[in-house]
């Protein structure tokens, strides 16, 4: 259900929060999308956006939602202009009413943990796996009459969306992965100084199940609307250092077919645009997700995270040993962009072009 | 050449730097050896080590050395009284100096990199492979009249610690290890503020190839004077992260023989004695080579470097797959004691050990 | 009210937080105290100490203290056997229970900030103004049979501390200070690492005001029981800064009288000792209340907050103008140890001391 | 002497280290200047400016400088194209090598802290003391056909532009301040990370005598070419943070008039254009040199500091003693910008436009 309209209205729910956040930085200026409402907790409804707001983003505050008074969720449901929600809210919250918006008509684009590996749920990260949102149409079974599209877990984008072009050419066995993530993956408040300044914290809450799980289902198959779960294996650890923004996976990948040359690996890669949105246009997919650098020490969260307007993950220290057929390198990605709420955009423009193409009604 | 005396008389190469602060720290206040000589680059000689050092090393400064006055490397060559150094030397100055006094039959415990591989080299993580030390034995074929015993890297020493029991129990076909190393690895002045604040530099010069070449001859059998290789294969990325102290490892390592539960990995950790050690008393051995934590988000480098005066290894989140036979762990050590200088100590105290036994003369 | 015993029964109130658990680090080895009893909030009631506590003090955990069943306050009124209470409750909670311990006979040596400006309550910097604690005699009138001494904030502290020596010499018209303080003195959750990674956050709330009336409480003077507050005006800008322990204070200050030469305040300085505190000896007291250092960049949080134990002030830095009688020094102090608990059990022991002596009863 | 063209052509010398960096970044894209050399030491010279640079700055390589070859200092000595070259040479290597290009008559903007307190030389913070060019004019007398013009201390710049305001509407008497200023001031390899991390270091060489030094020139009086210093007195300490970019001041001013009400000095503060460039439209000046922030923690150096472009200095708590008319304030600047590159950006503009008024000639 999409007008046909210049812009949608659109809402972003627990916009105070840093993916929040980012959500208003980039939907307020975006061509497509108008923010209409902003959604607080309790204690911030009924402040102006830009009172109530910690603003944590680099980017500045947009003018055009500095005045928008915050609102709870629930004032949202009786709106009849509400085209499309953008979710920042948190699994509990978000599972209570996430439905009352889609029962509504109202297609939600959420980035709540719940629900993520169901199989009439698309879980997508664009470039890799654009072509799931056709899941969506299963999903009039549960009473629904908008879609619900969710975005993945943040290191599981930035590392699906490099391994994605290796897959493609030469077939990936297995991964051990150890991610080293930002502390604004943990929200504003999350992680506390007296815990990382000068540490490392070798254990985020449920990070690994989500990180080996979602990836399967990122790089599975989709087929006359039935997903099958890819058969990579993937093993993580993940852990928390004291960067800002940006996470760092380090990738050990037991390659199926071995390439001859690590250059091809590399071509592979800098080919790659997204084979599964090739002739889409979107506002928000960079011209190349996946970038290259040749210096012996990069990427670097600090100096890397934000290329490509923080859409694109860079890849650096490709390593090949051809008698084992195992590679190995290092990627960087924006925690915030690629792997919430800039990815939750480029689904909308994604679910919006899906039914514009009549591939969803 | 060791005399019959209460206390072997020491000198410290390089002692102002890093790796130098920490044996003149631990061999200030040392029940065998008394330090008798301290050098240092010709800018700080003639200065009194106080003066001249910038104090980083947690310990206070033993009042005992605080007045000694820094001298050159060849100065010490015509002494005679002299029974051991350490050198915390850097690999080009070593190279050089080191079999000067060797061939005097001065002993040398050395952190320098070069001919860590050499076969006749003993490479010693004295719980891993103490018996390693009977390799010294065929350097006389050099015209050496002193031993030497190489220090390994730091990561490589954690992490060998860290494998030998499940190796001795279950053994190890691959390992996949990432590495987050502290700053303080480089030296006092070797990384530089401006690139590591908020930021992982996922690249440390030569350090991957030394992981994965140093363990296989840590781990490897010295039987009759032959060292063989372990067929362990080591695929490590290093990276550097803002800490202090304390490095860690990321391990995934697939095993031989496949326990039926991870409490048995854990038992045989804890067991570990170091049976290369066995029966052995050396000041420097810690009570438990390995310690673990029970809790979910340890090891962690600022609060666990320095358990075991930083000569155990601390490992926490073991993770077995009983299906594939992956185990995955998390270990901390502190780089700069058990990394190298603490396992230095060790080392010479091995040695001296030895040679009072009569395995070595 | 304190019994004749070799060892006083003591209790920790917010055992569990940064100042609480310094006081449990100081007092689990303490030859005059024995900790009997910890408490802690409603949800780690019940938990062992060693199991609900997230210890962030430097000092191991003392072995007699892990098993300690953690109770709340309120159960601690009806113990018959308790001598003294050490409080780190926050103050909106010791306001409504250390008056309870009070009425019951039971001393409290309290962190709280409320009651600190009260003319009848003791806000102790021993060594700068011991004598006060002869305030406490004027409580009676309160209805307490107990003692309340309370423990300046923690900048004040530090800063008095170095200031006493130059008033006793000179005189001090009005401070102008900056003060850098670490995230321990937020406590464990306090400062999120978003705010302060690679930043300056120039306010903490009351800290100014503290630092402002608490320093013209402890420099002013007691006579008859009677409080005159110092006529020293201090203006104070606080700001927090990414730094684990050690507050540190940038001091300008006008003299009264202007010393001849730099030389006369750094002696001063060097022969503090506490004169309100001469010929009392209190475990806790440092051999040196103020440590100088000549190099020209200490002191320096990390390398000189611990000194003398954490209870040291470490000054350097002093730079006098004798033409306008301005003098310029930096200074640091632990602000959990000198700045909280170990401020804290400094006072208990001049308590006991007073009682023992009959200068209170 | 000023070609009459469209664009000017420069040189930026020393151009790969931080302040070196930012000049290319500005200039790349100026409306005014092109770009045409950039030299580098010994070790740089004939690479490609982005193969040798390791780019810290946070705006991306301009795209039409990264193919220029590195070349020497001298080698431009030749060049009859020239117009200016902006210097961010350390001071011994500018010391020699900026007369030279004097004499031919190539104007230098210098960043080179040598000469800043001649009589003859314009110490310029354009906003606040832009008339002081004419100073240049007493050149001639060196036997320069240029004019050199120098760009004060990074930490005085920021301040001083705070404090200009103030000084016009009420007078100061005397200043303490104490400064937390960012690693980048110490260039990309000055500042270690083992001295920082976690960590305050309250010593920067030479840094407090330029602060009272330059201040007194910057705001003192150009009449008939003739400078009078101001009769402020400046008390500085300054410090150095773990913070990226960004120098914070915390001042403390004894004001000559008192203000009934704080709002006063706010608006004045507000209101601040730079009256000595009134009607003076250059590309770099900020549209507000002083931006107000009234929430009660900032400036912060991470997020204020690139305001205005980082030519912006971000004032905040304000507190004022009407009793004792001391008033104090937090202040927050870009270093590298209006610290540095920013300000020789600026004052390159009014040298140019000094010239085409026939201010200059």
């Amino acid at each position: 259900m999409v007008r046909k309209v210049d812009k949608f209205n659109v809402a972003v729910l627990g916009s105070t929060g840093l993916v929040g956040q980012k959500f208003v930085s980039i939907l307020g200026k975006h061509p497509w999308f108008e923010i209409k409402y902003l959604t607080a907790t309790e204690n911030k409804v009924g402040k102006k956006y830009s009172e109530a707001v910690q603003w944590y983003v680099e980017e500045p505050l947009p003018e055009n939602v500095k005045d928008i008074d915050l609102i709870k969720n629930e004032q949202l449901l009786s709106n009849k202009d509400l085209d499309l929600v953008f979710s920042a809210l948190p699994a509990d919250v978000a599972e209570k009413i996430e439905p009352e918006f889609l029962k509504k008509g109202i297609h939600v684009v959420s980035n709540a943990s719940n629900l993520r590996m169901e199989s009439d749920i698309p879980l997508l990260n664009p470039e890799v796996n654009g072509d799931h949102v056709l899941l969506a149409k299963l999903q009039f079974k549960r009473g629904w009459r908008g879609y619900l599209l969710k975005v993945p877990n943040c290191t599981t984008s930035i590392m699906t969306l490099s391994l994605k072009p290796i897959i493609d050419s030469y077939g990936i066995r297995e991964i051990f992965v150890t991610s080293l993530q930002a502390v604004s993956g943990a929200g504003i408040h999350g992680q506390s100084s007296m815990s990382i300044i000068g540490n490392v914290v070798p254990y985020i809450e449920k990070e690994e199940e989500k990180i080996e799980n979602e990836s399967r289902k990122i790089l599975g198959r989709v087929d006359n609307s039935t997903l099958s779960l890819s058969d990579l294996t993937v093993y993580a650890t993940s852990t928390r250092v004291p960067v800002l923004f940006g996470h760092m996976v380090s990738v050990f990948a037991k390659l199926k077919e071995v390439p001859s040359d690590v250059a091809d690996v590399e071509k592979a890669m800098l080919e790659f645009r997204g084979n599964k949105l090739k002739n889409k246009e979107l506002p928000s997919k960079p011209d190349m997700p996946l970038v290259l650098r040749k210096e012996k020490d990069r990427p670097q969260p600090r100096l890397d995270y934000s290329t490509g307007n923080g859409m694109s993950v860079t890849v650096g220290r490709i390593r090949l040993d051809t008698k084992s057929g195992i590679i190995r390198y290092v990627a960087v990605g924006d925690n915030i962009s690629r792997g919430a709420a800039g990815n939750g955009v480029l689904i909308g423009e994604l679910l919006i072009n899906s039914i514009r193409r009549g591939e969803l009604d």
